[in-house]
């Protein structure tokens, strides 16, 4: 991830490009979010589905909000790596404090 | 807007459709959400304005989201304008509340 | 509906509040979308059910969903009930449209 | 990131559970982004920010959303990798479209 962070970093300098305000970046990430919900939607929901659309757009789409992140995350400094990392291991204790309460 | 709950249940009844199940009228809301979101980033955030878009369509997208809330309010025969009554009055009590904490 | 943007805004007056710019109501709106999402899937999904959750809670977070619409919409001078006849309109316009595509 | 799906996909087995549906995971991914919407609006938007809240928690908000994703992806058989390679090449392609429209 990290690897990749810096990728989509690189490619905003070559196009001379900026990231935009945080508020922005946040916005167009419900716009991806959308379009992805739109999407799930035609595949898995009850909206009629349009042939042309498959499984492999939903690739694209995700792909699109993961961009967004990234964008976001270099934007403010934040190592995705180490996010990815902090709610893997938040699921653990979650589920160990659940057994510590419930448990036998 | 209990006139328009209704007339969007009547539509819905001269179209011989159903509504959906919740979480497919929710994928549907998210849809909505992002092409607003879409709208408001070109208008009022960084991304460059395409030269069609207006206020108008701003209107339309809110329109589409309110006309997706009332599907979900009739599916589940929530009544909206008792909704939209208690957000008002909430938020006049949570300004109640910070007065007696902060207030003299 | 007119009536409730006027309420809305009598009362943002009176608490001497101003509206947020439109990418701050966005992301408040999107936050409200949230809270309604999760207990969506609480009480529709797979998410196991919290016992203190029920229907009522839904009417709260509809209403608080509107409420921020309403926020934006005076914020940039928008009819909601303008909005919300247009969308009844259109989808009984693109069912028209659909049935002069596919067949008498 | 691979790597990622597989800890993923290992850590649910571990602990005996299965993917949700995929309209229930959307459900989810919108509950998540608003948590991380509204942590945005606190730090960057005109909503008063409250002490205890820093960049740090935006780490951890957008850990939450990739996770998520990352269950998405793994319960359809999707390949993050790829998804993200094909976002960085289209942003490419897009740029050079833009040229060649409007360049010299």
């Amino acid at each position: 991830m990290n690897q990749y962070q810096k990728q989509v970093d690189e490619q905003m300098k070559k196009l001379g490009w900026h990231y935009w305000q945080p508020l922005s970046i946040l916005a167009r990430l419900f716009e991806e979010c959308g379009e992805f919900s739109r999407l799930v939607n035609h595949l898995y929901g009850e909206k009629p589905k349009k042939t042309a659309e498959t499984e492999q757009n939903l690739e694209e789409e995700i792909g699109d909000i993961i961009y967004t992140l990234a964008c976001f995350a270099n934007s403010q400094e934040i190592d995705l790596d180490k996010a990815m990392r902090k709610s893997l291991d938040k699921v653990i204790k979650r589920d160990k404090g659940r057994y510590d309460k419930e448990g036998s």
